[in-house]
């Protein structure tokens, strides 16, 4: 029984789903991504109505349990976001992500910001991207905003941790998201990770979805782990989620 | 080469795309179709959007050319869905699809009749859903209000052609699409009714993505069609929208 916390099935196949099923994957947390920039608010509305009815019964076909994640990812922002943080504070989620900043800008972490607090209010745990490009300085501004807010620990999970920003995520006291997949780190690399800084606040994930055709990569990791990976890969996550 | 020209790539992940690439098929034209009913126009707007911008860019990456379809499909239809009807009268698009009626209700007779008079216009080819529940029926109404319009036969294909409504589409004189898909024809009685009413108005389709996972049915009923293949599974689907 392997868990995997970031995933999106809006960008997968019914047989790709099943593929992650067979590899071990019983459980998901399926994550908000528009994969244009959205010329309206209530396209975001929609696709969180979306992963909560279709897609959590796509994933129940293949005996996946899937918990869906909402909320405004920093590539997908549309004009009058502000439709999207009244609709996100109006209701009840299980979680928020994929939330973060991309480039780092105002609009951005206003964004970010406004978010968090909803968080902070309704006690919704965060499923946080750091990007690719400027990855350590874009970590640092994350961290200085959770900081700032007083953000719990325990619920923000620092995803796409590379060796880059790894002292900064360990050293934070939030959980640190470890994604193994093309172009981020490879499953030995998340091993020697887990290792370095201790099962306690790891979780690994593969961020399956969209471009990324590596399916099973939270199976493999798991392998390589031996008995960490009952935490790291299934109880981890689920106790960062509260399901 | 092949063209599948009834598919729904955003039910699709890559994995799924590339298999149907390796099965022979070359270009596809993706159909507009929202797995919920949306609550907001504003969503199908987008969808389109992300059709003619990623969904097209993520096909040409597995090397298919495809060419999508917009419009309001029965099962989709938003409230205020003239805010959907006044973006497609203001622009300009390759196909409409899929439309059609599902149940047939008033609200859906309207929807397709106006959809309808757009493509007149415009000169738009268009893909026609026909039911699985109350197919004949349906399909009656369907080519009724195409007579009533006076639809040009080139610039329709009904479509998801069964044993139960074959009489009635291949003497309407519109192209007679043949869904091979499970839970709709095989490829033997799609090859059946090739045989029975001739190859020069017919369409294999195979109406791939979200639930239907059989990939490679424009293949198969390809293979099995020998040399009548070559209209009915590449020449006529690109005849039917001019490319």
């Amino acid at each position: 029984m392997l868990f995997d916390l970031h995933v999106h099935t809006e960008g997968m196949g019914l047989l790709e789903l099943k593929k992650l099923r067979e590899s071990g994957v019983t459980g998901i947390c399926s994550l908000s991504f528009y994969p244009i920039k959205p010329l309206f608010p209530q396209t975001l509305i929609d696709e969180f109505r979306r992963l909560e009815e279709f897609e959590k019964l796509r994933c129940s076909m293949v005996e996946i349990e899937m918990f869906p994640a909402v909320g405004i990812h920093p590539r997908c922002i549309p004009p009058d976001y502000e439709t999207v943080l009244e609709h996100l504070e109006a209701n009840d989620w299980v979680a928020f992500g994929e939330i973060g900043l991309e480039t780092g800008s105002e609009i951005e972490q206003d964004v970010l910001r406004k978010q968090l607090k909803i968080a902070i209010t309704k006690d919704i745990p965060c499923v946080i991207h750091t990007p690719g490009g400027n990855k350590r300085k874009i970590t640092e501004k994350t961290l200085e905003i959770l900081k700032e807010l007083e953000f719990p620990n325990e619920l923000a999970v620092i995803d796409h941790t590379s060796f880059e920003n790894l002292d900064l995520i360990s050293k934070s006291g939030f959980w640190v998201g470890l994604t193994v997949q093309r172009g981020k780190l490879n499953s030995g690399e998340a091993v020697k990770i887990v290792r370095e800084i201790g099962e306690d606040r790891c979780i690994v994930n593969s961020d399956a979805g969209f471009g990324h055709t590596m399916l099973d990569t939270v199976a493999e990791t798991a392998r390589i782990l031996g008995k960490e990976a009952k935490k790291v890969c299934y109880e981890n996550p689920r106790k960062f989620l509260g399901v």
